[in-house]
């Protein structure tokens, strides 16, 4: 499923990320040490199996934006850092289960946990650290941020769901695609935000403006993330590409593709996106995107949401914390190349 | 693996909790409603699997127990029915995932949602209805009442963790399975009695009282399942008996019959428990545990825990939910023949 080389500016900690972090970098330490303290239990394969999806280097973008946003709002502090924990927690859980639904055998360079634990270990400790986001959540007595996550934690669910049914649906819309990826990626980004804003107590615009800020980076970060499955505008294969087609999801570039192709084209299409797909037909899907132009227009639709996460800011206080946060943007974009 | 002849008691709608039910038929209905309209989602899979599993006829035995605690404390009403709802979600949510790690094929009667709907749908699905049981909660704004049911959220993960983690391990000790109980099964009885009371405004002594009341009925509910499992007192074997067996779990009448035993015995019980088992072999461990009297000795461990439930009781107002709920212990009992 083409060669499986390392996509260099994937892995290298990329710039604006790395400055976010720098920034907030108290926060985050204590934010790592709230993960770590609530992945303890008693039953061994919980932190074991929690410690290996967790440690394996995630770029903690979410939990990053959490506290940006309290601190642009002249928050942070305890309360923060257990949100932007639960956060990540509740992405923890995400991921575990995802490669159960996905049989994914890597996870951020690593063996994913269902190969090494199982299914059923996946399933059940992304059960309890599920509930240890909402332990977090509790412990800040902010019912506030408890129903952004909560109704944020029912949206991803039905995403995820809606994804499962449009799995090898050759016919999905490019409407119906992009309503997938607001639920079960963009959600959880435009919790973060607003969670982050609401509990430095700035539930007004500033939460909504960081909602939205939240909602149009998550959509542009699934968007490159899709053209990066199929080689990314520099054609270098990253460490899962060919996952999603291999899963036959049917992703913003195969619906341009799709959608731009001819009979026999659109013939391909149905037969792979249905089911029936060898490894030359990576390829063949892979030069029919290159024929229409199909990565480089999911890029552009990335970059209109990226511009509409940065305009989302521009009603905020100019401060440290909003000139980094209008960088991620940018940041979420390079790594298309 | 035994014939799979229905166990009448079982089914027929016992005493105890129809009694319950008819004294809390107006708060009971208006927990249905809110339970469908939470179920409810633009993503089919959604309604229609979680219908498949809720509308089959369980016992609702736990909302039962939220609602007679909240108006024994002389509560009730929005609060106590929305916790209620939140009880079950949680309860069908494990379900759900319960029956991808032990790969069933029945429940309540009906094929399982897994062998339906695919192990995917019911990973997902299960995510969300426990989304769904924290945005209940949050409806009612208790801060304390997310605190009871998050904390057992995730000691039911950690029970499942546990429970998963000794299947197979023949030398589970009774103490180990105790706890795995503990965990799995009584942590949710416990919180749901808690909460009615908590939710209620009687968040001391008498949520205490109930707190040790649901633990107790929950550890004696769980250890008739376990006779259940092996045909129980009467040796009538219900819909899903010989399934701990065929997944290795080691249960109390296991253990009991395991320690009880010779050399030879203890041998049988090493091989089949740790994987290596037959269907004659069920037969044979049947024949093992009635030499034992195993089974009376699990059933006599429940009815101390059942004595428990009822103890716990003593100290609280009577009243007809005092008295219906002194009852449900006994039915629980009731069960095992």
């Amino acid at each position: 499923m083409g060669p499986a080389v390392g996509h260099a500016k994937r892995n290298a900690g990329p710039h604006a990320v790395d400055r976010l972090a720098a920034l907030l970098a108290e926060d985050l330490e204590a934010v790592d040490a709230l993960i770590h303290h609530h992945m303890v239990s008693p039953v061994g394969v919980i932190p074991n199996l929690a410690a290996h999806l967790i440690d394996a280097g995630g770029k903690r973008i979410r939990p990053l934006i959490t506290l940006a946003a309290a601190r642009l709002c002249g928050g942070g502090g305890d309360g923060a850092r257990k949100l932007a924990a639960a956060v990540e927690f509740i992405h923890s859980a995400t991921l575990l289960h995802d490669d159960v639904v996905d049989v994914s055998a890597m996870r951020r360079g690593r063996k994913s946990a269902n190969l090494i634990w199982g299914n059923s270990a996946s399933v059940l400790v992304g059960d309890f650290l599920f509930a240890r986001s909402f332990n977090l959540m509790v412990e800040t007595g902010d019912i506030q941020v408890l129903d952004i996550l909560a109704r944020a934690a029912s949206v991803i669910a039905e995403g995820e769901v809606m994804q499962l049914a449009a799995a090898n649906d050759a016919e999905t819309t490019r409407e119906r695609y992009m309503a997938i990826v607001a639920a079960k990626t963009a959600a959880l980004f435009a919790a973060a935000a607003k969670a982050g804003a609401v509990c430095a107590g700035r539930a007004g615009a500033e939460a909504t403006a960081l909602e939205t800020y939240g909602r149009e980076l998550g959509l542009a970060f699934q968007l490159v993330d899709d053209a990066l499955d199929y080689g990314g505008l520099s054609q270098t294969m990253g460490k899962n590409a060919g996952d999603d087609f291999k899963e036959g999801k049917v992703t913003l570039p195969v619906v341009i593709a799709r959608d731009a192709g001819d009979d026999s084209e659109r013939a391909f299409w149905r037969r792979v996106m249905g089911g029936e797909r060898s490894d030359d037909d990576f390829y063949r899907a892979q030069a029919l995107l290159k024929r229409h132009d199909a990565l480089a227009m999911t890029i552009e639709a990335a970059r209109e949401h990226a511009d509409g996460a940065r305009r989302a800011l521009a009603s905020l206080p100019g401060n440290a914390y909003s000139e980094a946060l209008a960088q991620l943007p940018d940041f979420v974009l390079e790594r298309a190349y």
